[in-house]
């Protein structure tokens, strides 16, 4: 690919930087600086002492893209009576008292108030910000536009979410502006496909805060708080190997360090004519917690978090501080105290970790489920708010397989045509908001959740412009589109209205746009169904049973494998703790899952129910309660059953807090073993009462056994693997033997102490008697070696399944014409996902491909696979491509130390996917 | 008086400043200043709009020199657990962002914290301070030590605070660091006195923020919330006549405009791309408010606040949601809005009052006493805290007396000398900040108090080297001098040591140092008593009886003036408000004065008494229960009556506060109407019920009718005048005709409300059931043309009354001679007091003389006297002298507008005092 030709205009490149050489700061100290041996970033990191214990202080400030308030409120610093938290002030602060000495550091993470902030401010202050960012005094770490939560996002997202931060800083500040670190200090547990993405990404580290309370003392014992994560068992390493750092501390400063305005610690007085001067009590306590962390890291660096939520607002306090902790403490080197304290970023930290050149304990599980004591374990929030977590996915799926590729295919009419001006950028937008580890977490605050899904809302309008000018472009009809936003939260009129449903679940054939024109796929309300009365359902591939006294599901068939399990499912509730009566006082909150008891409570024992049969589909409707019920649906042209399950409003009249599960028990025989999907990706085994690492002492039997499961999970033997696809992230386990439980909706009373300070009980104008959610678990029967041949492409297409519905009315219907076509030349292998296709800019697009089976999961689908570029779409001419890294941050060529190999057994334009493999191209098109 | 003799190093003259003429901010807002018309001062004021109202916005914080937390806690900003506060950082941040933007201003008080500030400055930032000073950007306003009480404090000790506050200012700024306006905008009630000292130090002017609720509304109504107060009596107008605004919100801002750290509410957003744009919102809420307070005051100029306790730590919050008021606020005027909206500050702002040209409503009482709401009265506090208060005023006698004359009298060796080093300036300190509005009024927390304590404790420490090393010098005798500080708490070890007094009641002789060794007044524990049993006790000047029956005094009887009263004394206490069962939730507390009933409780009907008499005293000694007892006595050659009253451990047992008073019932027809002193000084009547300026609707009939007294109150009718001359500063009432009372002690049980946050339960490891208290009151009875030649040396001797005692060992008295002398040529007139001798710098001394009697309460005294400066004192040469404002840091001639007058009846060297006039000189002095 001809990198150069697309070269123009993108800020690419070596951090060249300016070195502070020789500036003298207040105290006199560090005034020599060394440049980073490996030369990849920008910082001119601090000189160490290698005969000294090393102790590298980390200003920063974390800064929630919205919790207990929305982002925007955090931003200027609006209802301070929730929270005190400003952050155009702490860039302000920052910035200046950067300038103050050129010793300090900082470090900011969220792009999304950086960007607002930028934008504010003037050229002259904006070029003071570039000179600290090329200089190492202001570091990026992260620098996606949120830090986003593990546990509950679909990579997808994640990749666009950190794509348009760093493209923001790219822009910006160039080279000197690209993270090196990433640092998800506050997630409530890690995954390793994040890892792997980090990895892919370009990042030399990652550094987090939070793990389980268990495993940290373990690591603390080992000296294995930072470790070599191995986040890929398909990649080959060093691929996806990431070096990973567990801070000591959280992400908080030492106990009794902490000089934020927030904090009352007491500050350094150091005026001797003054009373309580304390310089001496200082140092001395300063000096015994960084020789006791020394003693559970393996170098004789440490690294100190100097920060916390929201801190800096006023950095004065701080660096005030610190200059003088810094001072008092290195005085004591001429009286030979060997204890070097120092500014520092992460990534200087990590180039003194690198240099050090030791060996690291190799990891390759994840850091799931996170508990920060016996009874509390963070695994309510993998299922709280499940109508936002659908919501936050079938926006994605709008985005990714509508919004931005009709945005594509448009061309510029697309943005500005008969509809009026539309983007996808709002969207994008409002979708990377929603990643953040306390948005799609479903960990915030009610009105914050309301705030996400109206960003998002409003992002549909935005695309619905864009989808609608570009569709009128390509069918040269600019008929008035109606839109029903509403449709899964209400019914539209339909009278006059015919509905026009675009079906492209297979992301590959994105633009056959109007080619199932007239499709009824699951819109009930259109279609006429007859009753039927026999307890079996026979399609085309698969068979289904059901109890004739319980009205349960009794059994499950694959007619193509002939093979058949037993299979019943139900729904239940643990009753959620209120913290009273129990060994803690821990509830179950927003964060926190905790059952008073390990056995849940059924809904009922038997179902009424009710068939349908129409030729396109059969229908069981289930009713287990008031507030339960479930359509079992076989489609005729499926290999999956769909469990459309309605929970809600869930009753509370009891005073009981619940958290309701539907649970397949089956006869495959698990030996306590199932397996979830990570991040929508990779799939990783899990073990009952079980850590890879180290050796668990079980204390939730339920709460500790629960996983997130973002698009899959699935049970198997030799013999037989039963594999359910869900909509949206959920919590699940597998408590028994054969037995699969999902976690659906949670509705509770208590507050969990973690910080939200409400207790999470959704009741809204539409829900006034609590919320109630519907969604869809497909479940899909298999043998093992080839499950994953169905499951993939079944993930992927109900991941991205749009649920944008537009209506044109019936009088126009007639005159309204649309040619079919399709955007590919032609369909993609299997193995082969279309991951993104976006407008970069005028000329060029953003295209990531991606091979989505493991290695070891298809004999079929596993192997390498090419594809070549300019082949590839029907509709644009591709004239040049450029592969980048991950983020499309950097070129692929520049990301690696390795030489690039010009000479390969393809062409230029033909690339290679091997398992798991991501590739993200930057392509210059014309429009054919 | 020769000034050019003088003038070398004295930093005084007119400000220049440097205009800031045409330099643009963020937003091209004010680029025009006007210079202040009448060039007193240094500020560029903003240019304002005639034709428009004009809101004055001046940013502002309040910083107590103490109060929850210790003066040098809230310097830090250590233990914000108590209370967030630390000044350093409010300092650092307002020079940073009035840099930013030169239309910024900002006015700073309390020199107390600014010192501390400015000496920890690098010389960088010091020149970037003097030139914000020179632009009137940074204004000092008020400018002393710390804002002083006035409820509680003794105008010596203010006028020392005001001198070393403002001294400190003019040495660093110069004339543009000469603050034009006092600024007492949070104590609590305001003194007649203050307005006088502030009007003789130059101000133009005085705001302050609180005062009576009905006085305001009164006041709203008639638009006199600014006004002239007449301070004086007796000096001849304009001399004590002072302007006078009450600033319109306390202190505080209007109502939804506060931004700063400590603040919620909302901040303006003007980026329309965000949510929640409000710029319009806050535009039109805030011309309502101003367009509302304009009804309320008399000129087209309105001022606004802006900020409160220990605002601005992070100024930025503040400053950059002012600059988008300003700008949006007066973008209006091109449609047509007439309001303009303008950084200002209080000169800037009475300067345009000034210009107005009105004439405004005059003034001659006071404003005591204070409420806030109907039974709310601030009447607790004149009386709070009475073992702070009276060690507050030894400490005074003590410094003035014999630390700071003795240190001129015994020259350079008295700082550096046989006995080490020391000084008066560490008293001074201690001194001056012990009248801040939350020290001597005693409405800090307990840790807080006893550090003001520490602090006095530590300048007495300082002065006892003074002292010793300048006796040295005087007598020639190094013999080691032990001093016994405790004395008044505890008894020292009189074994082997003989007690020496120094009695210099009356500080005209200072200077007799050792003439009244040996006299054991006062001092019991050395005396041998006989008991006596006669009922009627004469001595050469008085007579009193006792009732038998009671033990009650029953008569006093002047046997010069051959009148004689009814008086009976006894103890009571009101029993303090929980706030729990009456008309409103307030208690009484620290601040708050409240009984639920109007009666008080006896202690007891009778008293057991027991009778002493030597040939010095002769001594009833009463006992009314456990904790509370007299010594009633009456000193051979004094004309006073002495009750040395004892209260304490006040019991609790009954879960009853108690406020404990002792009443003095006379035949004196007083007509409802009693006389207090105002800071020790002039004489103020006050009537039950009632106040001078408006219609009282009176709601608390016992707290309401108290006021402070600072060492005197009477009572008279045309024969008989009973004035009480007290020890330290309390409270009193005349609720009944002839009745005087005094409140003693308080010990109570809940917090009132005001922000201490405890209750006034004073315990000590000293005092662990509760604290004792010990003090005296003196009863002077004479006809009231003459009762004043009395009262005023009288009350003099006991407020400058030294308790610095010190011992030498027996076994090195008789080898131990000191020369009698006195530092005074002769005494002087009996009108005129020495109210300052105090080394200033090497070779020139402070001071200070004062006309000691009103123009209207003594036919002998109350005239012109003049004394000549040169003939003043036996062992200095006065080479040259130079009068200065009460203050001193002003000559004198300068401070008017009108021409020096050369030409007068006198030489050079003779100066004259009327009634109630201070004058202040600089001398340079010479040792003979």
């Amino acid at each position: 690919p001809n990198k150069v030709l697309l070269d123009l205009n993108i800020n690419f490149g070596t951090c060249v930087g300016n070195s502070t050489d020789g500036v003298a700061d207040v105290q006199g100290q560090f005034r020599g600086f060394s440049t980073r041996a490996d030369a990849t970033g920008s910082a001119s990191c601090h000189a160490t002492k290698p005969d000294m214990l090393n102790v590298h202080l980390v200003p920063h400030t974390h800064d929630d893209v919205g919790w207990l308030k929305t982002v925007d409120q955090y931003y200027y610093g609006d209802r301070n009576d929730i929270q005190h938290a400003g952050v155009q002030y702490i860039l302000d602060s920052v910035v200046d008292q950067l300038i103050k000495n050129p010793d300090r550091r900082f470090i900011y993470v969220e792009t999304a108030f950086f960007y607002r902030w930028w934008k504010q401010q003037s050229s002259a202050t904006q070029q003071t910000v570039k000179q600290l960012v090329d200089e190492g005094r202001l570091e990026f770490v992260n620098g996606g536009w949120c830090m986003s939560d593990e546990a509950t996002t679909h990579y997808s997202a994640v990749i666009d979410q950190m794509t348009i931060g760093l493209r923001f800083l790219n822009e910006t500040f160039g080279p000197c502006g690209r993270p090196r670190v990433a640092w998800h200090i506050d997630p409530f547990g890690h995954a390793r496909e994040h890892a792997s993405m980090f990895a892919q990404m370009g990042y030399d580290g990652l550094f987090f805060g939070r793990l389980d309370y268990q495993d940290r003392a373990h690591r603390m014992r080992e000296k294995e708080q930072e470790l070599l994560w191995r986040a890929s068992d398909s990649l080959t390493p060093p691929m996806a190997d990431l070096f990973t750092g567990i801070l000591p501390n959280g992400y908080n400063p030492p106990e009794g360090f902490c000089w934020d305005q927030f904090c009352d610690d007491p500050p350094i007085r150091d005026d001797p004519d003054l009373e309580d001067y304390n310089v001496d009590d200082v140092v001395k306590r300063f000096l015994a917690i960084a020789k006791n962390q020394a003693t559970v890291y393996k170098t004789n660096h440490i690294i100190m978090t100097m920060g916390s939520d929201f801190q800096y607002e006023n950095a004065n306090l701080w660096y005030k501080n610190l200059d003088k902790l810094i001072h008092y403490v290195n005085a004591l080197q001429a009286k030979g105290s060997k204890v070097n304290v120092l500014y520092s970023t992460p990534s200087c930290y990590l180039q003194e970790l690198h240099r050090a050149n030791l060996t690291w304990a190799l990891k390759t599980d994840d850091f799931f489920p996170y508990a920060d004591d016996a009874h509390d374990f963070w695994t309510g929030y993998f299922t709280s708010r499940p109508a936002l977590k659908r919501y936050e996915r079938i926006s994605n799926g709008n985005l990714q397989v509508i919004c931005n590729q009709l945005e594509v295919l448009g061309g510029p009419v697309s943005r500005k045509g008969p509809f009026g001006e539309g983007d996808s950028q709002t969207m994008k937008k409002a979708m990377a908001v929603a990643q953040h580890h306390d948005a799609v977490s479903g960990t915030e605050k009610q009105h914050v959740a309301n705030d996400y899904a109206r960003k998002l809302a409003e992002g549909w309008q935005h695309c619905q412009v864009v989808v609608s000018n570009s569709l009128a472009g390509l069918s040269s009809s600019s008929a008035e589109r109606i839109y029903c936003d509403n449709l899964n939260v209400s019914v539209c009129p339909l009278t006059d209205l015919l509905l026009f449903i675009i079906n492209n679940t297979d992301p590959m054939h994105l633009v056959h746009v109007n080619c199932t024109c007239m499709c009824f796929l699951n819109i009930i309300h259109m279609t006429k169904y007859r009753k039927l009365n026999i307890c079996v359902y026979v399609l085309q591939f698969l068979q289904v049973t059901f109890d004739p006294d319980t009205g349960l599901l009794s059994s499950l068939s694959n007619l193509e494998t002939k093979q058949t399990i037993k299979l019943t499912q139900n729904f239940y509730w643990y009753n959620a703790s209120d913290g009273k009566n129990m060994d803690s006082s821990q509830p179950s909150g927003a964060y926190i899952f905790r059952p008073n008891s390990s056995t849940p409570f059924g809904i009922s024992r038997t179902a009424k129910t009710e068939t349908v049969q129409t030729s396109v589909v059969q229908e069981v409707r289930q009713w287990f309660a008031p507030w339960v019920s479930q359509v079992v649906r076989l489609y005729t042209d499926s290999r999956t059953l769909e469990l459309e399950w309605t929970v809600g409003p869930v009753p509370i009249d009891d005073h009981l807090g619940k958290e309701v599960i539907t649970r397949l028990d089956t006869s495959i025989k698990t030996s306590e073993i199932f397996y979830t999907d990570s991040n929508g990706r990779e799939v990783l085994q899990r073990r009952k009462d079980f850590r890879p690492t180290w050796q668990l002492k079980q204390s939730e039997p339920i709460a500790g056994n629960y996983y997130p499961i973002n698009s899959r999970a699935f049970i198997k033997d030799d013999e037989d693997q039963l594999t359910v696809v869900t909509d949206r992230s959920q919590g699940g386990a597998s408590i028994q033997n054969g037995s699969l439980e999902i976690m659906l909706h949670r509705r509770l009373l208590y507050d969990d102490f973690r910080g939200v300070g409400e207790p999470l009980n959704e009741i809204s104008s539409i829900f006034p008697e609590g919320l109630v959610v519907r969604g869809r678990l497909l479940l899909s029967l298999d043998r093992p070696p080839t499950a994953a041949d169905t499951h993939r492409p079944l993930a992927q297409q109900v991941v991205l399944q749009p649920l944008f519905k537009w209506f044109c009315p019936v009088s126009q219907l007639r005159t309204h014409h649309v040619a079919c076509f399709s955007g590919l030349q032609a369909a993609l292998p299997p193995a082969v996902h279309l991951l993104t296709l976006t407008q970069w800019d005028k000329d060029k697009v953003l295209l990531r491909l991606e091979h989505q089976f493991q290695s070891w999961e298809s004999k079929r689908n596993s192997k390498p696979v090419t594809v070549n570029l300019q082949k590839l779409f029907s509709t644009l001419d591709v004239l040049g491509a450029s592969e980048l890294n991950l983020s499309a941050n950097q070129w692929k060529d520049e990301m690696s130390r390795f030489d690039w190999t010009p000479q390969t057994d393809h062409s230029d334009w033909e690339v290679t996917l091997r398992p798991m493999e991501i590739r993200t191209f930057l392509l210059r098109v014309r429009l054919r």
